[in-house]
């Protein structure tokens, strides 16, 4: 699961200051509180008008290379800014984003084309969302037709499939569920990305929805995602869903994240023998097995 | 989903003296809680020797009896008992269970046939526990024999197809998985039920795996659980998965369990306007919807 730190976001405030006062210090807490809290990747997203966001977006990546040698992922519309952040990257970053918006996939496309790039795409095609997995999924085919044109492989595309909140529509979640089903079945080396925090959009605890969709969209294929990686609760569920799915081998990655204080009670909150490493071996069944 | 709370078992220490001592505050606090937490059914297992055991259920039953009229699960695998709380039980309780072991099928099967009960039914023959979903189906397959040559129907068996540690097989959740859908397609009227905490035995943070799993369970069909009910994250989960999957009209439930302080952050803990009823009429779509 690709983890992809959603806060070095210029559309915030306090981030577009820091980008317009070049803030050092800010961008560096951002990207490191996100890289120690287990982001594989950080998005880089400026924010601000066209005619300066090539110069900051090269600023912002030159704050975080200083810092780390994580992935990062270009975030805006702008082939201008795309192109200054490629200059300025030491290695080939995520492109955020296609969809089959025009300008998008005439300004956008030919890059991540060009430097070989992996790309988000978004179920989008600059009218509203469409409401069923068929429609969603004849955007999906329109993309897929564009990038192969282009020459981009599939198992480049993350497909970001979009969720709406269970508020305003009771089968949001389930029709995200099924479209990602679908879109694996008919690209199997394409990949599925997407934020979470839509499904939850105008109720109260948002955050025990992000968690159980989080689950379910795991379990449907999700291999990407982009959010909060300080959300503890969030990382919480990622380990623990892929420890249950049997994609983590002896549950090394979550014993590890466990004994390293990212899951469970915060270090300084625990016992002294739940800081003790946990044996696996040890781990009896609870009953005798066949 | 039905919530068979757990807590009133005799086989833990403090319930064995609560039932010894005849320690009624102790018992009614345990169901108070559980029903204040959300249990729809109290179960009950007196856990003490066969010869005292009709006396010690029947003492549980009334005590429950005075101060809820949610339904009671019969938990025992001793007929005498069975009998002795079905003569006190209000209402028709729920019998903890049959398996394809000979004296529960030639012990207690009847019992459940003659009063009607709905049943728990555990994917269990006397032996170890079968590694496979096919060895698992065999049994449950016998079980449904059994239980329709005694005249019980289908909707009445809640079968608990069984989970192991993933810490000793990371197969082990999935195999869970596969079984209930195949019980569910093999017997489509049959409910299905569980307990979860197998799942993540021997590893730390347990009640993160336990989460996954039950939202991973509900989606495969689960509809009942044997848990505990004032274990706040897991109810969360439950109201949260039942939200997202589009079983909850309007997030209603949802909605109302917030309200009433059962789940996020408890009411003491919250701000003033995080205290106000949620207008779900006021929640709009975060994009345009066709």
């Amino acid at each position: 699961m690709l983890v992809i730190g959603e806060k070095i976001n210029g559309t915030r405030k306090l981030v577009n200051k820091a980008v317009l006062t070049r803030d050092v210090e800010h961008i560096r807490k951002l990207a490191l509180s996100q890289v120690e809290a287990g982001a594989d990747v950080l998005d880089i997203n400026a924010g601000t008008s066209p005619e300066r966001e090539p110069e900051d977006i090269i600023w912002l990546v030159n704050v975080v290379q200083e810092i780390t040698d994580k992935q990062l992922c270009l975030d805006s519309p702008n082939p201008e800014a795309l192109l200054a952040g490629l200059g300025a990257t030491k290695q080939p970053p995520i492109i955020n984003s296609i969809s089959c918006e025009e300008h998008r996939l005439s300004g956008v496309l030919p890059i991540v084309a060009k430097f070989g790039c992996p790309v988000l795409a978004l179920a989008l095609d600059g009218g509203t969302i469409q409401t069923t997995c068929e429609g969603r999924m004849a955007i999906v085919r329109r993309l897929f037709e564009e990038t192969r044109k282009a020459g981009v492989a599939d198992d480049m595309v993350y497909v970001d499939p979009l969720v709406m909140s269970v508020a305003t529509d009771t089968k949001a979640c389930l029709i995200t569920l099924e479209t990602m089903r679908s879109i694996l079945r008919e690209y199997p080396p394409a990949h599925l990305t997407g934020g979470l925090s839509n499904v939850s959009f105008g109720l109260p605890a948002r955050t025990l929805l992000n968690r159980a969709f989080l689950t379910l969209a795991i379990e449907a294929g999700l291999d990407s995602a982009i959010v909060d990686p300080t959300d503890r609760g969030l990382m919480e569920t990622l380990y623990a869903t892929n420890a249950v799915l049997g994609r983590d081998r002896h549950c090394a990655q979550y014993n590890r994240a466990f004994r390293a204080g990212k899951i469970g009670p915060k270090l300084e909150d625990r016992k002294v023998d739940e800081k003790k490493p946990v044996a696996v071996a040890a781990a009896a069944a609870p009953f005798p097995v066949k």
